[in-house]
């Protein structure tokens, strides 16, 4: 029987059972340990991280994106929807259930441009779980930052291979990982649209250091966000992920659906905002009367229930234009939009909800309120994908009217 | 191979097509005639509208959410959500095309819960566009408005059948309707939870009187809204519509659906704003640019563009709700708040983007924004659905904390 | 001593009684009119309004914002915040106090650049109203219009004077205005930043024609809103009003306080809408209830209140600066997207809290709600002022920067 | 000349002088030290607080709001929204000059109620900063929060005075206070609207004692926030502030005007806010372009303009209202919920305008966003204010509308 969490998706018996054991999963074995550190995943012990896995394994809930030939479940982009929702329910999650960016990212790009080599070194074990990955491509001011193509980091060609100059600057993930998916130029200027390619480096290149963790506002994500310094980075022919100069073109097929499971991901975090809410308004006592029988508390709840049916509904939508090819770029830039703010919105209705207790590190939701605020800046900010967004419908008009006159 | 319009849904290739040839029948045969009568439906001719329904016969695109034992497609609800959409490009639209309200909702009601007898004398001609129908439920103050339980008008047995008394108001499409549905109270006290029953009241019936046509901000609805006075209105045991007492549990057959389908129209006219705004923000020059090009329309254009995006995911997922049988009330209650406030900032900004020219009557969108005001009061103003959305939502809550503690 | 409509302003017991007068004035005497004619201020007969004036005149609340040598209060712009929104309560106080758009901001453009033979002319009788003016400046695209530097209109120099050749669009009251303050082009090209001259023609002038009146969603502006063509219009040197090209720049006089005081009235109407929406909460039962005692009924009448202070705050702090001549442009372009917003929001919770009366034409607000969506697009849409706002907090962002580092 | 921060108040050049003054003192003395510790006032170390208010005193910007009996300049509120604006330019500015909550707030409280032997040992010293100050009210569920008539704390006569015992929370600035005013039941039960009494506790009473500092999303609160519990905490006599059970009135004395400074201080930090997004985006080059220039972030920019104004003129007007004693209590609650949401906003966008930097701890922006947040809880939720505003305007109709008809 269909369920209220995957109305009308291929398999869906199947993909609800993997969401049933991941919500159990993640409420029974994760959510104790999401308390006991507050939220602060980029500081959890290596070894509790091993457990967590083992465990997710164990539970049959680990890696579901992966192709079966490396252990996932194939989960198409729709029924990650319904997973990752489920995952992300704590910000553990996702890091115990192998489906945490950037490593989930990450893994599809390997997927779907490395060589078989490349696969068979660092996606196998990735798919495991047995090494982390990093995808550097963001760099301080002036470089590329909501505007890819000011890329400054530069590869140029040296004998058997590329050498590596420049600096990136809030790697997620970095400090621990065993390799970085590096994006540099190799033709052109800053500011220019191609000329950039993706590299493999292993982390203890001498040519390549973690130069500092940046301070954020942000706990949630393993490892923490790093600055980087390639100073002479030598790598190999081996080590060009894909075609020289097709770099951009490649973050295209990442960024897209990466995108898109970051909203399935925080849906299901603003799902426990909502909760820890309405577990507080449903026992505080104000005014004669239960909080959440009062009317301007209802407002609350009913805004954070329809703002989450809608997040829901929107990423549905957009899994299905990715899986189906049909004009995926413009809707995962739509949900990102609309599903950042929407989930963004839903911790803040929470925080209030919650009145003092919501400002305390006594419950986790301060701690998700200010996680969610980076998303809105993270994978382009709102704006950027606005003003992308009205391009493409102008151009779309355009080419309507020239075809109706044609 | 699956369309934007209709990812994910069952049987996509033949709803497509059907969208399709809805779209161009509403372009190419109904936009003329909408501009001619700047939008004002109420007024329609009924000889022409005689034609625009033979003319969308003909064209295949006739009552598409009928059996198609009635002469429909058959369409279910999420085959609705895409062809209805088409059909409300423009005001005329659903009206050509047989899924207008009241009518539309009146032939499912008349469908799940009337006799093989009723349903011949009213569906068969309904089917078919040759009579129009009313439903009659809303009362002026102090009677059934938001809050349906205050319903005031009575229903007395007399010998053969019953007698009805009361006042009925903002009755959508009453003036030149064969038939109106009509609750009423057959025991009980207004503010009761029961007692209502519906009747099917002949309109030729001399005990029931238009007594005016309100004058609404609207123009949209064939027929527009009427006060009605039924006094001493006399009709047989056959004109009960279902069971005695039953009244409000049919409403709710009726008005899940029937809130649903109006999003969908609206979302298609609320496209249809966006387009008009998109032409005159493309050929409109200011400061130097195009106006389409300067960035504060560009986010008018983008917020659009998403708000269109979440109304039609939302509206999906709803009706795969609704098909499925699965939290139906809940999720159309949740659309109908988020779409009717969707499209409503849809019209807004496109009039905002038109400039002067949208605050005249030389283009349709002063009486597009205008129509689509009434969506935010009427099927249940927004705020008694989030109420509703609110007290379901703690009441789940405590039952799954309840359970959790059991 | 001081009240709460005028506090902190100078004379304020003498404006306070000022506004009392205006108050009673509108509520007895014009009120019953509006209602009368459902707010359709365009086609009031033109005895009544004389008679609606000499009684103005009559309780010593006529155009206060005059000089006292032309019979008016002397009101300084703070005292017209208080005393404008009295009048503003319903449509037809500000026509019927001489304050309303256009003649209150051409009376005072006459006052500030005419000659004395001019003022004479125009400004003498305007002041007693037994004329009325208007103000010829927007043209239908590609002309002037949010962008006034697009200006078409041409005037050239013949013997004796001018010839002006074009067409203006939505010109308030034109229809029945003895002169027409008319923006013409008198050197330099569409687009250019100068080259404007304004011109005193009188409308019997036989080059001069009202084409036609523009249908529109308003109905508040007395002489609605028309388009007309210049053909070959001959006026003498002595119709120049001020200097040849420096007509932007009188624009500038008169538009930034004639936005404001548009703000006073519009805060009027809305408050008059808040106050209607307030009599019908107050009246209307619905689940056990009266409405204005549920939560969500008492969100919209919050929010209400929240937003008319805030309106009411924000006129006071501009008007101070339109009087100490300190920032007084900016001032008055940010108080009119907050007060237009405002305001419109204010009107859009009213009609929601009236429910479907709310949408009927049996109560003046949905004629008010659409009155005030006009005003977010004239006298600059907001999109226009928020780029201006933009631009100069920038500069002086960078003024102040550049003045640190010297 | 009247500036543009001080439009139409009395005596505004002395005000101006005292408001640049501070405003110099900010900018040249505290932010420097604001910058060292990354706003984390709560850690202060407190002979640099003393060097702070030294160096406050010497520019003579210290305590401006007291009279100046006990060394202030003796501002009404009118000037005190100018000035603390300016000392809340940065988190450690109001701690500096004297004007931080909870002292300030206060300081006004026993200059209002306290005895002249009270105000010797109490407030001689908090006006020279000398000592600290705390204001315990809030309890942790189900005591005193947003309803503080659920009050809880008992304070029962012992012989020669009161033996106080209960809970508080959340008490601001508890840590390193010499004096806390304790509000505590001595008569009814909780939830009854009357039997608070006020008691001046001194800290180092055997009979209290910090249980622990809560862990807050801010950090801008000198002392942090504390659970305290007091334990038959003896007090005599003397130590009643005010009247037996009149507590509850008592803190409505502090608390409006208290909630209008907070106003004032938060509109400083917020444009504090504003000025680093503008040095960023005026810095920042993002598509061939400095950020500054592209729409949507001017979009952002004239929006906290327009924020920031309209925030500005209703603490001006609320201010008004306070020294005038003219609806004082609606005024201040009217803007505590604009204020806290307008600002909020203002931080929020500049957070968005600084992209990745803003997320991270090297500007102070993201702990002036987190600091923010709080505001719209404390002092009173924006629901409570709002469902209290509604209210009053319910009443204020009833009322207008019985003396109407009478």
């Amino acid at each position: 029987m269909p369920t209220p969490d995957a109305p009308g998706i291929p398999d869906a018996p199947a993909v609800e059972q993997l969401a049933a054991a991941t919500r159990r999963f993640v409420r029974d074995v994760v959510l104790p340990i999401e308390r006991r550190i507050a939220g602060s995943v980029h500081d959890l012990d290596p070894a509790e991280r091993a457990e967590l896995i083992a465990a997710a394994k164990a539970a049959g809930v680990y890696a579901p994106q992966l192709p079966t030939a490396y252990g996932g479940a194939g989960l198409d982009t729709r029924g990650q929807a319904v997973v990752f929702a489920e995952a992300g329910y704590t910000l553990l999650g996702p890091l115990a259930t192998g489906c945490a960016a950037p490593d989930e990212g990450n893994g599809l790009l390997l997927e779907r441009v490395a060589t078989a080599a490349q696969r068979e070194r660092w996606l196998a074990p990735l798919a495991t779980g047995d090494i982390r990955t990093c995808f550097a491509m963001t760099e301080p001011a002036p470089g590329a930052g909501s505007d890819p193509r000011a890329l400054q980091t530069r590869a140029t060609r040296v004998a058997g291979g590329w050498s590596i100059d420049g600096r990136k600057w809030m790697i997620t993930g970095a400090r621990g990982a065993a390799v970085a998916i590096v994006m540099a130029r190799t033709s052109g200027e800053p500011g220019d649209a191609g000329g950039a390619t993706m590299f493999l480096v292993e982390t203890d290149n001498p040519g390549m250091r973690i130069e500092r963790d940046v301070e954020t506002m942000d706990a949630g994500f393993y490892g923490g966000h790093a600055e980087i310094v390639f100073d002479g980075c030598l790598v190999g022919e081996a080590d060009v992920l894909g075609e020289v100069d097709r770099g951009f073109e490649y973050a295209q097929v990442r960024l897209a659906p990466a995108r898109l499971t970051h909203c399935m991901r925080w849906l299901g975090l603003s799902r426990h905002c909502h909760d820890l809410a309405l577990a507080h308004a449903t026992e505080r006592q104000a005014f004669g009367s239960t909080l959440a029988d009062l009317g301007l508390a209802q407002q609350l709840i009913a805004d954070n229930e329809i703002d989450l049916a809608a997040a829901r509904a929107v990423i549905a939508q957009a899994a299905a234009s990715v899986d189906d090819g049909v004009d995926a770029a413009n809707a995962s830039s739509i949900a990102k939009v609309f599903v950042s703010e929407a989930v963004g919105r839903v911790a803040d209705r929470s925080v209030q909800l919650a009145g003092a207790r919501g400002l305390t590190g006594e419950t986790l939701l301060s701690r998700y309120w200010r996680e969610m605020r980076a998303f809105r800046v993270y994978d382009g900010p709102s704006e950027t994908h606005r003003w992308a967004i009205a391009k493409r419908a102008v151009s779309r008009h355009r080419r309507a009217v020239a075809g109706a006159g044609a």
